[in-house]
């Protein structure tokens, strides 16, 4: 199947049936956010999994109570970067230096540069930088679980200090963005699974200047 | 091949052939973009897709002069609305009930909520939202673009007043977020096209709970 036939596919699925989703399509799903494109690729998130039942029942009352929480099999959280410091700035300039075997004195520039965008931020905006960049990774898992044939639902829609006291966050410098929970439609339940997908007309949607 | 393939094969291009990229290959990626997932369905963005080349030539300067802009076919902005009015969400109201066949008074709850989300936002607010969905969207073009075998750039580095004093955006009620060149990569010229991809190492980015 297409990319686009996949996109046609899926749907933010509000009920599933609890069915554990096998581990090899949860790593391909995670290959995918690793593969994701980031502002000057530095990846200023970190990814939770979360299988652990106990966690995702504490969780729902953050999180509107929204069953798929509970009825998917894992939780994917995304946590921006509170703010970015010259120090994470250095570990992504070795591993360059190490993937791609060049001395670090040849990044300089590079590192100059993004060093000079980043302290331009208030750290808010820095923090507003790294969730921006969390949703390009959201928007890749997408795509990645539809091609598994994995439900998933993308969320917004919780208390984000509710979560962040949960998951410990503030000590480690993460505030919350996203969920993904990931899991299988439980159709007959869920009167999304079969209703068409809404999507802006393209006329509206899109500005051709030829 | 895989998305996963897909992805490794991409990378932000630097410098392109000036090849054109065949019309239904970019209706390929917009279609993709147009089938995004966003918060409520709302889709808060108007994509601009722009062959034009007098008007690549002006955004030049106002985008550091990369190369790409003009060595590529093809120059897609996101650009998010700039604040959500209740009639944007009214038209969203009536093209579910269209697409559906549902009366509008059925939605009734689902407006509400939405507004209620909307009205608890400043302006600024309302705009940044809007803009992280559009990341969403970028993330879905990256992976068409892959499919279809287009290079394409991801660009946040653009002075973004600049830019919508020449797609008039600010009476158009949009503000730009992102722009994002196809084409095809000239290997040669382009030291990044051979380059090892550079990723977090997955225990630096996943935190597992199992």
């Amino acid at each position: 199947m297409s990319l686009i036939d996949n996109l046609n596919w899926r749907y933010a699925t509000k009920r599933m049936t609890g069915e554990r989703v096998p581990q090899e399509k949860v790593d391909c799903i995670l290959d995918a956010i690793r593969l994701s494109a980031s502002s000057v690729g530095l990846q200023p998130y970190t990814i939770f999994v979360i299988e652990n039942e106990k966690l995702r029942k504490q969780i729902q009352p953050v999180a509107w109570n929204q069953p798929q929480l509970l009825e998917a099999s894992h939780v994917v959280v995304f946590a921006a970067w509170d703010g970015i410091s010259e120090a994470q700035v250095d570990e992504y300039m070795q591993n360059i230096a190490t993937t791609r075997g060049v001395a670090e004195e040849t990044l300089t520039d590079f590192k100059k540069s993004i060093m000079g965008s980043i302290t331009s931020k208030s750290q808010e905006q820095q923090y507003e930088w790294a969730a921006r960049q969390a949703y390009i990774a959201l928007g890749t898992a997408l795509a990645a679980a539809a091609e598994q044939k994995v439900d998933a639902t993308p969320m917004e829609g919780f208390d984000p200090a509710g979560l962040d006291a949960l998951l410990n966050l503030k000590e480690k410098g993460l505030r919350s963005v996203l969920m993904l929970p990931l899991g299988y439609r439980q159709g007959a339940a869920d009167f999304l699974a079969s209703a068409k997908k809404v999507r802006r007309d393209k006329e509206k949607l899109f500005v051709r200047i030829p």
